[in-house]
């Protein structure tokens, strides 16, 4: 669909999913609750009912990871190594180091440590991704986090091996077959077997999404990613095939799925549809990718780039690929974006994977006010404060004064007894 | 009470408040659906109901925001103005650059943008204090917000005349009066005459936690905040008076609040009890601070002061003062704390309103976790990736291998189709 009145599609994209679904709060609650009251043997029922998993042992062995790393292709293997590599190095960069000012006797400053235990949900299924191990697990090892724990769900007790294998190359320090919304209520209360951790990360279905909800300022959790999108800006020194195979690697991920290109080149925008037909008809997630793109994609074509630019910011798009001739020109004019693939040989499969940069990204606007995941998730900071008495002894007046003016007289007292 | 065996307090001290509160869910989530459905006219309806305020009209002028500036003593706006100053400048520190690294024609890096617009709750009643909106609204400014909105309750029509001064010295640029639920769900969804924002901050009763955890993905929010706690590490060095009025400073602000000091003399643990009850008797909020230090106060005496941190860490408080001969020598042991006051003229007073580091701290053992509100909450970071040709031409068959592996073909398609 090529679209000329944006009112047409916008309301459509922002308004893809619910913000809370009261229809699961009840059986998410009470999941909640079971855990915690009945800990691994609510585990145990719960995997069996939900996954038909007949494992009493809910641990992974290092031995299973090792194996089903030994039995992935070698080629694969290198692949997943490479990009082990790229996520780290570009994660380094967000490390943060302890400071420290003196000022006159004062001394302040923050003091930055590492969490102690970080749980990694891992989807089953169709969606358990390699990937989503490496960009999960990895920054946290970056920043510190001494134990990561992966969680996954087991169907008929099984957990796919390149999972496996990738949680052997990022190193996972343990693994539970576990899911939904118990696998979240046991690394919050913790059970007899999985340890209580700090933080829960990685991507759900609406069970998993809502029992992180409920868990927070209990634990500390990651966003809660909506399905996924994809913004594309395009003039006419864009390729319209490439435009259109981005669009499609966004729509197979779910119907729920948007792809988006604006485009100031009405020529653009027909070739760019032409493709997509094209390359449709081949793809194995056909069905997927097309009721995607039926409902939440489109050709957007504006009067100019600036005007893409302006309805790109509005949207806050999870990824957004500037296919234009000088995309570092446009760069200062984009405010909301998890992502931001430039120039035509970018690709968004390339951040995807391998390029460095998270692939857990702010999706349905949330860009507007939240980051990538990053090595910044997985430690914490703790403000210094340092007076001599000297240097106390000249502020405290002002202090004192603050103190009573709030009628906290127990503040105040507490710098006036000091001498 | 002199605690001796730590069993007997930690339970208590790590139990203050429930996470989630079922109880209030339904209400909160009525008044949210409410707000949503009917904006501007729900919200006077709540503002009568609950503030007794006759106000038909919801927004604060300029006008009575300096009138109020002008009215507050000399004194005072100086003292406010300087603590503004401290602020900003310890949070400018926080502020960070994006950044590019470029690597054999692949460029990566990060882009920092401020947020646009955030709110910011200011409770009312015995609780409205001028520190509250300085700590909220400043890092939102030093971090490039451009509009700053602070709502608070005002009983009876009225705002306290400090708040409404502390708003025009840090420079909030709309307030509104309307509190709780009501409150969150307006700068959530947006009506008439509120805007909608994309974060929300500040400290609020249960309706107001709640809510926000509830509106939390839509709009970003701070830390579930709960009952304040001190805890203070003290060996024969410490002055046992200024140990005890600092454990008073944090009784007085809540029943639930919590003061624990934890020290290797037993000497010291009497006379600090002593200091308790002389200076308890003349303090104005005497019956809150006495419940409160019955309930979950005290004084712990280990072995040794190695033993003492082991406990802080295992509470890990919002506040830890280190009342101790060599405080820089215990830093590198803390790993969880919100603050940090090192020495005997280091009084939680100084950070409460003057210092300069956020007093906003994550409480009830969050500091596992979380860190101080901080600028790095106003601002959001986006990822940038960049190939060339040549780049991209080099590492591609790395990415179309990935991306097979996950049976995502469109993904490896749109590597592919680049030549």
């Amino acid at each position: 669909m090529i679209y000329k009145d944006t009112n047409e599609i916008l309301p459509k994209i922002l308004k893809r999913s619910d913000d809370y679904e009261e229809k699961y709060l009840s059986t998410v609650l009470s999941i909640i609750d079971d855990v915690k009251k009945n800990g691994d043997s609510a585990l145990k029922i719960y995997s069996k009912k939900f996954d038909n998993n007949p494992d009493e042992n809910l641990e992974v062995t290092k031995k299973e990871m090792i194996s089903a790393y030994d039995n992935i292709d070698e080629q694969l293997k290198l692949d997943l190594q490479l990009a082990k590599k790229n996520i780290e190095e570009y994660h380094k960069n967000q490390l943060e180091k302890s400071w420290f000012i003196e000022k006159e006797g004062t001394i302040l400053g923050q003091k930055i440590t590492p969490l102690d235990k970080v749980g990694v949900y891992v989807p089953g299924g169709k969606a358990s991704y390699p990937s989503t191990v490496l960009m999960n697990v990895i920054p946290a090892k970056v920043a510190g986090v001494k134990e990561v724990i992966v969680v996954t769900p087991a169907k008929d007790g099984k957990i796919s091996e390149i999972v496996l294998a990738a949680c052997y190359i990022a190193g996972v320090d343990k693994i539970f077959k576990i899911g939904g919304a118990q696998a979240i209520a046991a690394l919050s209360y913790g059970t007899e077997t999985i340890p209580k951790v700090d933080k829960i990360v990685g991507p759900g279905n609406i069970y998993v999404a809502l029992a992180k909800k409920l868990v927070f300022g209990r634990v500390d959790i990651d966003m809660i990613a909506g399905p996924s999108e994809i913004l594309i800006i395009a003039d006419d020194s864009a390729n319209p095939e490439y435009v259109a195979a981005d669009m499609l690697s966004q729509a197979e991920h779910d119907e729920l799925a948007s792809s988006i290109t604006i485009t100031d080149s009405p020529n653009l925008a027909k070739e760019i549809e032409k493709y997509l037909n094209i390359h449709l008809k081949s793809l194995p997630k056909k069905d997927i990718a097309e009721k995607s793109l039926k409902q939440y994609g489109g050709v957007i074509v504006v009067k100019n780039i600036n005007e893409a630019v302006e309805l790109s910011n509005s949207i806050a798009p999870e990824h957004l690929e500037l296919a234009v001739k000088n995309p570092f020109e446009l760069l200062p004019k984009i405010k909301h974006a998890g992502a931001i693939f430039l120039g035509h040989y970018t690709p968004e499969a390339m951040g995807d994977y391998f390029a460095g940069p998270n692939h857990t990204l702010p999706t349905g606007g949330t860009a507007r006010f939240s980051s990538p995941l990053g090595t910044y998730d997985f430690f914490k900071r703790s403000s210094i404060i340092s007076y001599t008495r000297d240097s106390f002894l000249k502020q405290r007046e002002n202090v004192y004064r603050l103190a009573k003016s709030e009628d906290l007289d127990a503040h105040a007292l507490s710098v006036k007894v000091r001498g």
